[in-house]
């Protein structure tokens, strides 16, 4: 596949550091072309769920040959493999830790490389930094057209994730919350097509803690002020909301004790 | 007019989300050469006036023909228009909610376009994110030249917003503060040519909460250090600040708390 | 030098306010090919130490002629002099406040040049935000390939800022914490070339507050997770950390007060 040109990064780094813009300087000292875009340093610390699902649900917008750097990487340093993936449409570069599992998981003939060819890499490398020391430079060549495939050998056994499934129990779909954003929506594990499949021309009851919605909205504009609504948000999924304010506040919790929080969609006639 | 290649993006989208790098996937997919600068995304959520005037003071500084989105929209999906603006030196897109009326009441002749040609839209379009599905690829379409005006009919009525005037009552001039910066300064609605009208050469007294101020100082380090003073800031606007302090901390306010807090400059023999 | 024409920005400013940008639309006004990388605008309002020792641990990464802009300025507009640097593989350009001594200091032969060639500045000079009207365009000047000595006088007695120095009493190598990253990690001033002279071949007992760690392990996953370690750190510096967790919660200690505290490595047989 032909790169884009395009690189972007994902990390667990936050901006006060200068973590990611070194990453900056070792690419563009290897490709001073590349395009770098953000896509988020604010990945809650070792965060592997919320990593996968923000890159999942990103790189479609993105231009096919687009190379997806992702590094939340507790296991630095041990035994854990670095990898480069190519898929039908996009490169994947980062920790073999199940990051990238959602994404391997769904593409029809993935390859996945064990990076182990050192002139890709900065000379030495360290033992906590292989968002500077491996996966920036490999990145960087990426972008220069060079085959992962001369990267190493192919890996069989990739690092697996184990994402959050629905469950039907009865009259009730079980799905949980998988992040909170920054307006603090609480977006579900839930699809629009699931939803649907369920659900059939009936109407939902929506349940999470002592809150209960009626019905899917549309837009934000469809309950008062202040009020909280269940709508398909900009992937597609079920989430919570409250019209100009925040689901989670609403509820009283924080986006760490509202991940992993239990919803239950029942059918109602 | 003949457009930069620059596109600037303000919201209230954070950067912890990836909302903001997936308009940018949009952008790039569209014209892979356009150049993207991040203005703002850490507006208040849906703080309108904080918008307007931050992309007011900001923009002056960028070439001319850039084109700035602005994407505060808490009305998002309702009956608000998606629009676009050609004023003598920039382009504007983003939500008819107002936010662009300080910048369309100062321009001689703005085009105000109401976008409504589908063909220069993500399809399907969500109820939830026009950022992405509307302004981000309209924005791709201008940095590569397309006229706004074949995008949609003209709006003769745009919205507008009232931003707060200032009052003279007798020998007192009554402003507010509009905006509480990254140091807390405060930033208020009294520029320096309403202050040099008003005051002729006498010296003001300015007065905030408790806190009286005599005179305005040039610079910082015209007081000592932890004491407040008013000087007029880097957009020419009338701020009190506190020397390598925070005058919302001085004060005990917090930024939500010190907006739309009056401030009334007297004269003073 | 030849320029890379990359110019690097750090600052204290903060991403909420619009003050970034305004410096990128400077620079880009007056050279729209400048590709401008953000380092850190999160450094501690006035935290010259910090900003310096950020600058040093990021610039080897990037490309030879970079140009590096670090406005921490707490006194703008007074009496210290704006300043344009060319060290033997980069340039500097800021207050000459002491942030850029310790790169001053380690160069062969750096020309530190005293800005007052106004054509290189914007017009009117404010008196609070010379990284718009003075840093911002020379850095844009200098990536057009423009020789900073025809921008001022040669300056022989630059600002100096005093970098905590290690001190050796008897049996201990005393050092302290110089910044804390995103992760709670402690960065210390001790670096692993002062360790192995100062340790020979003995094994250290490294101590902070109450707390005492025995030597120095490689990577996190050396420790059980939610276990203190001290390592070398991707600059090579001793650093302080918890797998999986935050050093400096684990103290107790907000960033500001682990800031300057004191760390003893002891030589144990």
């Amino acid at each position: 596949m032909k790169t884009s040109g395009i690189i972007t990064l994902t990390t667990d780094f936050g901006l006060r550091d200068p973590y990611v813009a070194v990453m900056k300087g070792v690419i563009l000292s290897i490709n001073p072309d590349a395009k770098i875009v953000d896509v988020s340093h604010q990945v809650p610390p070792g965060a592997l769920l919320h990593a996968a699902s923000v890159i999942k649900d990103t790189i479609t917008y993105f231009p096919h040959g687009t190379i997806n750097v992702v590094v939340v990487d507790p296991g630095v340093g041990g035994q854990r493999r670095p990898v480069a993936i190519e898929t039908e449409h996009y490169f994947f570069i980062g920790p073999d830790n199940g990051i990238f599992w959602p994404i391997i998981e769904e593409d029809n003939s993935p390859a996945v490389i064990h990076l182990d060819e050192k002139k890709y890499f900065l000379s030495p490398i360290s033992d906590t930094f292989h968002g500077r020391d491996i996966f920036a430079p490999v990145a960087a060549y990426v972008s220069l057209g060079i085959d992962i495939r001369g990267m190493g050998p192919v890996i069989r056994d990739p690092g697996t994730l184990s994402f959050p499934r629905l469950k039907i129990r009865g009259n009730v779909l079980c799905g949980e919350i998988i992040r909170v954003d920054n307006f603090g929506n609480l977006i579900t594990n839930i699809h629009r097509t699931d939803m649907e499949a369920f659900l059939q021309s009936t109407t939902p009851s929506i349940s999470i803690e002592e809150l209960t919605i009626k019905d899917v909205k549309h837009i934000y504009t469809d309950v008062p002020k202040g009020e909280p609504l269940a709508l398909y948000g900009s992937s597609n999924r079920l989430e919570i909301a409250v019209r100009e304010g925040s689901a989670s506040d609403y509820l009283g919790l924080t986006a760490g004790e509202a991940v992993g929080m239990k919803i239950a969609v029942s059918k109602h006639n």
